[in-house]
């Protein structure tokens, strides 16, 4: 298959690159360093990003920003950070993605735990991460047939520890390799509108 | 207690304001015909309103556009509409309204079955009505200790069924009433991060 990966530069997204790209043809796609320059939270960045590569048979996003930080204090603009970069980035991804997927296509998009499962200053983090799973099971009835979309739901990466641990506490994480595996389900499987949870 | 009512006009508020108006202080809100205007959309006209009320009991909000239309041709334009008013509206609602709360104050947001149980056309709600799920989540493990927050999510209620019944295939609806219950019961209740489903 012919898999176009935002993110591929990443902590996740290289583990992903390494499960999938023996069997099949990754297009390794981020912002820099990348072959195929993209910033998905520009959708004008997206059509000229999906004019090149031309139809592919998955597109897999490991990237998203969110903001950390006390409600307290929480200003709407700090809460946007969240909902115009991991959320509407991907969203932007799959609205513009549909339209380049071959018969049977598949998008596979990331999440994380917090969505279920809080943290002190997560609660942009939260928000996010639920709207994600929403969007999956409104989008897997609404897309043309054929056509699937997934979530992973990851925990916190073990090798994030050392940047995320503090925040997890108790939370041992999972290694970025076993989430890959979610991500391999979703492109390869025959499942629509899922939340693969990889939280232990 | 004071209860302040954002959306006290419309086909859920005017149940909630019935249910609890013989017990509490009702103060009124919505854009417009309401004592108190606002709209939730603006945070300067959010500040201008807590000025007037100052503190309360309880902030409840019965409002929320989405858009409702097919994915294949969404665009992020249309996306943001549900993500701007009825996310980020009640967020907005929550995260300035936390600071006029009274101890054990408790705020009352509300979603839809439509995170969970998806409609054609109905990707917008899906991620909004979810995401409203992730930030009470969020916000309750994170909020000033003694407030509260939970989320109503009522199934389409009966009285707006010519509106919408046709959207939802073999669903009867439930009475604004039974949903008005929920509201209540986070009211008065002692649960904080909890999400009230409203669905038969
Ligand atoms: N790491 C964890 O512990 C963990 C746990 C749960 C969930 N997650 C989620 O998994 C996702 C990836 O996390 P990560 O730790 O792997 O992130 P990361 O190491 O920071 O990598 C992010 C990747 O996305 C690219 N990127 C960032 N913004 C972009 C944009 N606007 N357009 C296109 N590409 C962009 C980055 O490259 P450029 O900067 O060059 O664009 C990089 O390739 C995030 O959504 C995160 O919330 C992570
Ligand atoms: N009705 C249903 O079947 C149903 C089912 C599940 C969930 N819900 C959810 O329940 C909520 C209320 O639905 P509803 O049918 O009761 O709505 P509605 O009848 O249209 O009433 C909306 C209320 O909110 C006020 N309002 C709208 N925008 C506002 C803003 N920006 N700032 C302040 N007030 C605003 C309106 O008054 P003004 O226009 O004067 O501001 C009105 O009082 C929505 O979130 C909806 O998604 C409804």
């Amino acid at each position: 298959m012919k898999i176009l990966l935002i993110g591929a530069t990443g902590t996740l997204g290289k583990a992903v690159a390494e499960r999938l790209g023996s069997a099949h043809d990754i297009l390794p796609a981020s912002r820099h360093d990348a072959h195929l320059p993209v910033d998905i939270t520009d959708t004008a960045s997206l059509h000229a990003l999906f004019e090149r590569t031309g139809n592919v048979d998955a597109i897999v996003a490991t990237t998203g920003s969110l903001h950390f930080g006390p409600i307290q204090t929480m200003t709407a603009g700090q809460f946007h950070i969240g909902l115009m970069d991991k959320l509407m980035g991907q969203i932007n991804l799959a609205l513009i993605g549909q339209h380049y997927l071959s018969e049977r296509g598949s998008i596979t998009l990331t999440g994380g735990v917090l969505s279920h499962d809080p943290i002190a200053g997560g609660v942009n983090a939260s928000t996010v991460n639920a709207a994600l799973e929403g969007f999956v099971r409104g989008a897997a009835v609404d897309l043309a047939p054929g056509l699937r979309i997934n979530l992973v739901s990851p925990t916190v990466i073990r090798e994030s520890l050392p940047a995320y641990g503090p925040f997890f506490p108790g939370n041992d994480g999972v290694p970025a390799e076993r989430a890959a595996g979610a991500y391999v389900k979703s492109i390869e499987g025959a499942q629509t509108g899922q939340i693969y949870t990889v939280w232990q």
